[in-house]
């Protein structure tokens, strides 16, 4: 039941008293948030998606002794001897093709034709590739030895049954996917998606596709929230900008059955900013204020057990209060691993990051011949610094920033001519 | 219109005469697969696609000077030597919010009460943050001075009209799409993704989802392919497992109309290996056998213009061959980045690693405590090695192999648990 908390202070036309720390709302995601059940789903369907539990193979792969190479099964000692000089002639006696195995055994002076993956027949143990050997009228001559075991592939050398060949919590690939089809698995316990309602709110938003006009933008942040909700594995739903009048907001809210809840707009100190009051009243303001730049506004809070974000409307402010906070949850809801899907590189800074004690800050640079050129400290509504940007430096809280040509951890955006 | 090469030398059963070196098929493959052309697409559904071409804005963003915090629209200079002991008043006449501007202008003693993203009102040039004024009863104290131009994002500065703001071959970002909806892109020319049908082969096949049973065995390639494919940015179809009839396969390549043809199976030198010889009937088979363990009977060919590969039956080389040679072409057609899609990581061996001169060989490696354990080097049929593996390792042509502690370059699969 969502309950009133007869604590909440309006924040309204005064400010935060209080910012929270980027580390605790980290924290209170990682102990509220947990991952979603299972689903089953088909194999071909599985790519990229996280297995609820350990799959353990019924089968053998390969469930038969087989060649793994085109040529003719023969018993490899009697070829022993053999060289171009003194070649051993054997008949052969039928072919062996896969799923057409050779219905007979291959007897002392014997080969049988056999195809790659076909069974091998009883009493051959050694596959002669057809590179070794010439075949006329019914007899092979062999002009080298074999070994006995040489180019078979023996049962059970892919997979033994019984064992773990997959464990939990792993994101399927492309490989793994055909691992399980090969053992006979038709459908794989993999936990849900989330499914993520992303509410814009904003009285002077046009909906996308619109053209700005006068004192009217263009809603951005649906199609970035979007794009980052299923890049993180989440199934988006976005609807049209909601003007910004409470009772929209609070049937909005009130209806969601969403996993997760992104609000964007709406969440600061504004006289407007409706999100904050209407998730203490609907459900739990976890907090609100984030001593974070440029994502202050940010909050968090639950509606039941399911998360819900307050995302501040500037666009970029947006992007990183959806990376540092609501993409972890929805990371951790689907059971990936929930650390920033960004590849970490080490560069020195090409010039100075100045950044204020008492808060995270989260700074867009480009690199240039190697080094991380700073982009804009502020400048929240200028998404197209993330555009030109490379990436990202979060200066810790405790940090008054770097001096040219310290080495800094920048976040990679994904590359966008990779 | 196809046509058949006189000179094309049947292979069965007799071995590759001569095999192709990895660089010339990835020289064939660049110099005759270019991009496709161009389709619009919404831009809500353009993440992940690439650019045809250069996107210039028409509007300017933001389109008016706007508040870039909540609080008052002021006349900076005014403010200059107000302290909490010296505080300076201001009539408040009004308010601008985002989309409702303030129709009148500020004058000198006055404020307007203004939200982030609203439009400053003519005369204002700055604005005071809540925190640092006080609002009673329509007088503002105003406790800090503040200069002109603070908190106002100004017409522009985040785009400018006319200025290329990304551009062609850029594959989209999430903020990408951003930027776009902003200045009222609604939809955007992007490279067509490439369609792939994926004909799978073999007597010995079932279908996905089947257990195996006896000597036949279950199709894994499709599955890996198709979300090979996928990952690669094409829109692969596939169908059920052909079985190894030349009429059948020659029918299925004749009417296939898909920008790249992948055959799975049939590829060898095998007595029911059909694909090779159909291809140099029904259009180009321009090589046959490349020296590259363990894909060597793959071939790659054009029907018409659009290219064919000939993938082997067994999974590794499979894997091996799509990565090299088809997903390039993939890659190519789809406009992106042509190279290994994989991240590459400089690290030391743990055991060594033996290869012959005269060939590449493609090995599975583990990345345990830092360093590289080689998997198997043959094993070509062994999925599970791709699924135990980190990535892999290419030994060059000219090269025996490396002896432990060698710093080599590993090709990481996606880390199933990142």
């Amino acid at each position: 039941m969502p309950t009133t908390r007869p604590d909440f202070f309006d924040i309204r036309m005064r400010g935060f008293r209080d910012r929270a720390e980027v580390e605790d709302v980290i924290a209170l995601i990682d102990t509220r948030v947990q991952p979603l059940a299972a689903e089953d789903i088909a194999v071909p369907d599985a790519n990229g998606r996280v297995m609820a539990e350990d799959v353990r193979s019924e089968a053998a792969v390969p469930g038969f002794d087989r060649a793994a190479m085109d040529g003719y099964a023969v018993r490899g000692e009697e070829t022993f001897g053999a060289t171009p000089y003194n070649p051993l002639e054997l008949r052969i006696v039928g072919e062996s093709m896969p799923g057409r195995p050779f219905a007979g055994g291959v007897a002392t002076g014997q080969a049988v034709r056999i195809m790659t993956g076909a069974p091998i027949p009883s009493g051959a143990d050694a596959v002669l590739p057809v590179e070794v050997a010439q075949e006329d009228a019914g007899r092979l001559r062999v002009c080298e030895p074999i070994s006995p075991g040489r180019n078979v592939g023996r049962r059970g050398e892919d997979v033994e049954p019984g064992c773990v060949m997959l464990a939990a919590r792993r994101m399927l690939r492309p490989q793994d996917l055909g691992l399980l089809a090969s053992v006979g698995v038709a459908t794989v316990g993999v936990i849900r998606r989330p499914r993520v309602e992303i509410l814009i709110t904003g009285d002077e938003l046009l909906p996308v596709g619109a053209k700005p006009e006068g004192c009217r933008i263009v809603d951005s942040n649906s199609v970035m929230l979007a794009a980052l909700v299923r890049r993180d594995g989440g199934d988006p739903r976005v609807g049209l900008p909601l003007p910004d009048r409470r009772e929209l907001l609070r049937e909005a809210m009130r209806h969601s059955t969403a996993d997760v809840l992104l609000v964007s707009g709406g969440s600061s100190v504004g006289k407007e900013d409706h999100a904050p009051g209407l998730l203490s009243e609907l459900g739990e303001l976890a907090l609100h204020g984030v001593a974070l730049r440029p994502a202050s506004p940010a909050g968090v809070g639950f509606l039941e057990s399911r998360p819900v974000f307050l995302l501040p409307g500037n666009p970029v402010s947006c992007l990183c209060a959806y990376d540092l906070f609501a993409g972890r949850a929805i990371r951790r809801l689907g059971g990936r691993c929930p650390e920033l899907p960004y590849r970490r590189v080490q560069v020195p800074l090409a010039a100075k990051i100045a950044s204020a004690v008492g808060r995270v800050d989260y700074v867009r640079v480009r690199i240039r011949a190697g080094q991380a050129e700073p982009l804009a400290v502020s400048g929240a509504s200028l998404l197209s610094t993330t555009t030109v940007a490379d990436g990202f430096v979060l200066v810790p809280r405790d940090s008054e920033g770097y001096p040219p040509g310290a080495m800094v951890t920048v976040y990679r955006y994904d590359d966008p001519y990779e």
